[in-house]
């Protein structure tokens, strides 16, 4: 096991990477809190609960009250947010109480945000079953559902007091899943830790046969790169942006697709394809590494085709919340370990780097 | 004009209150905020709206995109949250927009708890309509709304970046709304500023003609002494706690008649009879004291008759929020000018204190 320390202004807290955590998690999480809770609740979704409520009660005296999230975007959002609070209530919730996010992103960013906003904010944690959720979603603080009219757009910063992330649990992720949540690790290396980079390109099968060792270093490393990070900016006043890489043309693409075509790594895959098409054209990175970091990309593959025209693509960059006041921002990799965000970036050198993403498929993506 | 600072761990604020603020807003947000917000919303009431739009946008040189919020406790919803951030986002707001909250107690806790959550936090003012939402509600940082189970059960804490307090405003202010905002500095005095107790028994009939200079000592007081417990006590973990003075009966009367019996400020009157009755068998206030308190408590009545039993009453303070675990939480006066919570009292005295509130009708209440 492993443990990566996360300290920001608001907060400090372990994240606990390894195999075994899910067998014994009431007692790790007596220790993390520093007292039982009285009033324990978790949210689930029905598949994971299905799957693994038996490892998961296995410690607990009194079992947790179970909150069922259904899965998929379209429960993420402010109507669930109010049912969940509202069962809360009726179960007798206060202020006291505690909260279980067990499961994937999803699970994680409306658990969060129901403990951000429940009696204006109770304590949680996150016990995220994904490879993406492990990576991502669980460290950082960002909480919130989604509106009609785009992701994340009410939400809220909220720390846990702990992560558990069970590599045991990643045994029943489907494969595209996987893939698409290595993505993120692909990114952290990318912007942030080259040898992250050199280890997932000399251990490639056996971190996609879920070998746990090489499992557990990727996903430590993806974790220790974001709490350095979020250390250092925890609300995304500067630093944190570069941790949106692929994310300006990977949001275009998921909300052109309406969330449908791809999974979130997946999109941010094709994104970071783009943003190195950008970067190669203004010369922060050769165009070596923009070969080898492409490779990187494809070789934790396939990626799904992109049935949209680049003019869709284009037109949804420009509602992209990460434009603040109407500004283009990318992060640009430079080299391979670095990254720096940029804010002037043009439509023409979107547009052609939208266009080289589209004529990428041949290459990586599966029919 | 006074300035009251509040310092909380999380924020510095000023709270301006005086006359003519509203026809100058636009320069002293600016120089609260230190410069001028990208996009400008401001969310406001229709009635509000009429009347006092111009004397607003005067200082604007462009004017705020308006958003509105219908009046009453039914429009403090989830509901309502999710279409003003969706109206926001539809009108361009991003995360650099601020909102100004202008009117009532209800569009105060809606748009801070708006604030709070558009795009996981913008900054915002209060500018306070009403007596309530000058003394109480806009200072403080507790924002949110309700559920059908209840009041505030969820939200959030974020601070104002100011607040402007405009005594100007409140010349349109029905009598009765006046008299239940004005219970709030009667509960300032008598938990924390002796003094206030005694201005107000001394002026009470300047402040209730709205005397201008009157008023703004009453608020300012009222303002101050809230300052000094939320510097102390941002997240109500102990002191804070005294400003549920009256509210564990008023939530409970508020409860029990459904929010429309009485305003929130007319229940805390009464939840403050219900304590001070606690606080007298307890010994903690002498049967003088106590005479002095109810009085000053009904010179700025009248109070509306209980048409509910005590049955329903006492029912209802077992679903309070106040009560973490079902501690039976109540703040009690010692002498006049301080107080203390107890977290031990039973329901036979909390029987015995809302059948002496309900005996106290003939002599506290209107018809």
């Amino acid at each position: 096991m492993q443990t990566i320390r996360v300290e920001t202004p608001s907060a400090k807290y372990d994240v606990f990477a390894g195999s075994g955590l899910l067998e014994t998690l009431a007692p790790r999480i007596e220790r993390a809190v520093g007292r039982l809770p009285r009033r324990v609740f978790v949210l689930t979704s029905p598949e994971i609960w299905a799957l693994w409520s038996g490892a998961f009660l296995r410690s607990f005296a009194e079992p947790p009250l179970v909150l069922f999230l259904e899965p998929g975007e379209e429960h993420k959002t402010m109507k669930s947010v109010e049912r969940l609070t509202r069962e809360m209530v009726r179960a007798g919730g206060d202020r006291g109480s505690f909260l279980i996010a067990f499961g994937g992103g999803i699970v994680g960013d409306v658990g969060g945000f129901v403990a951000a906003v429940f009696m204006r904010g109770i304590e949680y944690v996150q016990v995220p079953t994904t490879f993406l959720a492990q990576v991502d979603s669980s460290v950082g603080g960002k909480v919130g559902v989604n509106l009609p009219e785009g992701k994340n757009l009410v939400g809220n910063f909220l720390q846990p007091r702990a992560v558990f992330a069970d590599i045991g649990v990643l045994g029943t992720l489907p494969d595209r899943e996987l893939r698409a949540g290595l993505m993120e690790s692909v990114k952290a290396g990318i912007i942030r830790d080259r040898a992250l980079v050199r280890f997932m390109e000399e251990h490639a099968d056996a971190v996609l046969e879920r070998e746990p060792k090489a499992l557990e270093r990727v996903i430590a490393a993806s974790i220790r790169m974001k709490a350095n990070v979020v250390r250092r900016d925890e609300r995304e006043g500067g630093l944190r942006m570069i941790l949106n890489f692929g994310h300006t043309v990977g949001h275009a693409l998921e909300q052109a697709t309406r969330y449908k075509a791809m999974l979130h790594g997946e999109a941010v895959a094709w994104g970071m394809v783009a943003a190195l098409a950008v970067a190669r054209r203004r010369g922060t990175i050769t165009g070596a590494q923009m070969e080898r970091m492409e490779k990187l990309i494809y070789r934790y593959g396939p990626l799904p085709k992109l049935r949209v025209s680049a003019g869709r693509v284009l037109a949804a960059t420009g509602s992209d919340k990460k434009n603040v006041g109407g500004v283009r921002r990318f992060v640009l990799p430079v080299g391979i370990g670095d990254a720096r965000v940029v804010e002037d970036v043009t439509p023409a050198e979107i547009d052609a780097a939208v266009k080289y993403m589209l004529g990428r498929q041949g290459v990586g993506s599966r029919e």
